[in-house]
């Protein structure tokens, strides 16, 4: 499995295959790499995508540390992809050459299924993931965004607004969407009170997302300090968690809370803040199971649910609102080596970063 | 407090009171007793009723032996009421003298706030509950139905329809209602997998409308034993929740589950048999909160709620439909004695009755 030196290789290789390079990792403690694979010839309804931009999403090292147990090596991450396309197959009818793209989470699913048909591909129960998961054929490997170039579905490539920059838009790909869904399913308008749990990756989009669509935002958060920052991405009012008091005096007054926190934490002060048949969906997965209590549910009869991602036309239709609105994340751009690479995961560890680390990629491969 | 002798009477009485006569404990330990006391003068809007029958519902039980903490005594349970109107205020519309009419667990609410204004008063911060609470005015102590007469604003009395009997017709007031509300919140109709999980007072009424609305009604239940009287009740399906094979192969079936269960129990298994977007709904109150998977929420984007009787609107339309489709509840009609009570409530506790015990309140007080 490992190269030589410093370099590894992939496992299997195709004499159709186009040459590409990455960075790797061959298990959960050793370092990054580069890895030279190949990606499939383009199918008559691929893109072949240079990669420009890659975010660092949490999730990356949840996967390349195997914390989630589901890991498969060599595994290249990134899901937050932002480049130029440049090639297209035949039948493509909706991009060509030097059209600015992205790849989110996933790069194909069975498209048949009733939740496919949805348009909730995410969910479909054969979704293919950027990384660390197989190509519908459930054999061959998919590759992520921290390489030079990526061929997909033309169903699972979206456009990247022009005036939109594609280091900033990248996150946009991964945690935009996954705000944006649930502010649209839930019809966030300029009447709703919009809570945003958490000014993290997530968070700091849910805010500037739901600001745009006019909602009055109020940001939870366990430490003060964020104060300030939530005020300058949009939010008119902030809340600090541990502080009872605050927590108490906002009963009843959100209308939707969008929870973006990952680890365990005691949801029963945030239900509370949530008005009669009020909303509250989590984007995060902690590892603990949420406790509800019963009388909640009856006093309050609210709505408890969460949310993966989004759909492909619903990502499409998320970037051409940030487009509109010119809304990207705020994030750290970095150069892409081993090195960096490390570094900004322990400082994503430590929430150290606003708020989100992108990887020049085009330099790193050039 | 306590009368003399096997009495009891009420610490309030009114100069304008009408005499009206009960049973009630003084205490959780102490036994059912006569309880002498006054109803209020009617004013221009109550509606009085003499009443005939009262169910026996848990809650009472819960009550009366302060396992919620929150008793106050001498207590008169009972909310699942039903009776003839005697007399009426000058100003009620609805009601005349010898309509059947039925009370359940509430009699006023502000009827101001929103809440009110959706005709969800049940949810109403100050709605008066039928017994074991207070009038509007947070002094006068609200007595329930285990008493001959009840006076109550007319917005807050159902018509019974006259084909329903009413000994069998008494807990479509609470018991009714509880399943009633849910089902029609959440449109079930003949396209719909209905799960009811336990087979009880609730349960039993809860397939019974699921089956009349058209639905495809799946009965889940810890006991196979059920499974001979859920299939006359009207279930087409039933599912052992502790046989796993069973409940993997129903896995993504159903569009709504109706939890009754009222005993703390593990809501995971529950939640798998949803489709995607489906809606678990609790109408029971266990004392431990519920454990919900992240990942459950994620995946299946379920709407997990709850819900607490009905409001008035919604009891008139669940009484006229049970009427339409001649809907009862299944009962053990029992003469309403301090030791039949008892006896009841010991069965009730054992899940020893089929599936509600309705006691003869007229006769008891002839």
């Amino acid at each position: 499995m490992k190269g030589t030196g410093t370099e590894t290789t992939a496992n299997t290789t195709s004499p159709l295959g186009i040459a590409a390079k990455g960075y790797a990792v061959d298990s959960a403690s050793d370092p990054f790499k580069l890895f030279n694979f190949e990606r499939r010839m383009p199918a008559v309804d691929d893109v072949v995508i240079r990669i420009h931009y890659c975010g660092i999403c949490h999730t990356d090292i949840h996967q390349v540390y195997n914390e989630w147990q589901r890991s498969k090596y060599p595994m290249v991450p990134g899901h937050e992809i932002t480049g130029v396309v440049e090639q297209v197959g035949s039948s493509v009818k909706h991009f060509r050459a030097g059209d600015h793209a992205g790849v989110g989470c996933m790069v194909d699913s069975c498209r048949k299924c009733h939740i496919c048909k949805k348009d909730t591909e995410q969910n479909c129960a054969d979704s293919c993931l950027t990384y660390n998961s197989t190509e519908l054929d459930k054999v061959t490997p998919t590759y992520g965004g921290y390489s030079n170039l990526i061929i997909v579905k033309e169903h699972f490539v979206c456009k990247i607004p022009k005036n939109l920059p594609l280091d900033a838009a990248a996150p946009l790909l991964c945690a935009g969407i996954t705000t944006y869904s649930p502010l649209r399913r839930y019809k966030v308008d300029k009447h709703t009170q919009l809570g945003i749990v958490g000014l993290g990756g997530l968070g700091h989009i849910g805010v500037k997302l739901g600001a745009a669509m006019g909602a009055h935002v109020t940001v939870i958060s366990t430490s003060e300090s964020k104060r300030d920052d939530a005020m300058k991405l949009g939010a008119k009012a902030f809340l600090v968690s541990k502080d009872d008091e605050q927590m108490k005096t906002a009963a009843n007054s959100l209308d939707l809370i969008i929870d973006t926190v990952s680890a365990p934490h005691d949801v029963a002060p945030l239900l509370n803040l949530l008005k009669f048949e009020g909303v509250y969906c989590a984007v995060g997965a902690p590892t603990k199971p949420l406790e509800i209590g019963a009388f909640t549910l009856l006093m309050k009869r609210p709505t408890i649910t969460g949310s993966l991602i989004g759909g492909m036309k619903e990502t499409q239709e998320m970037l051409d609102f940030c487009g509109k609105h010119n809304i990207t994340c705020d994030i750290e751009k970095i150069e892409a080596t081993p090195e960096t690479i490390k570094t900004a995961y322990d400082r994503t560890v430590k929430a150290d970063v606003k708020y989100r680390f992108v990887l020049d990629i085009l330099n790193a491969f050039k």
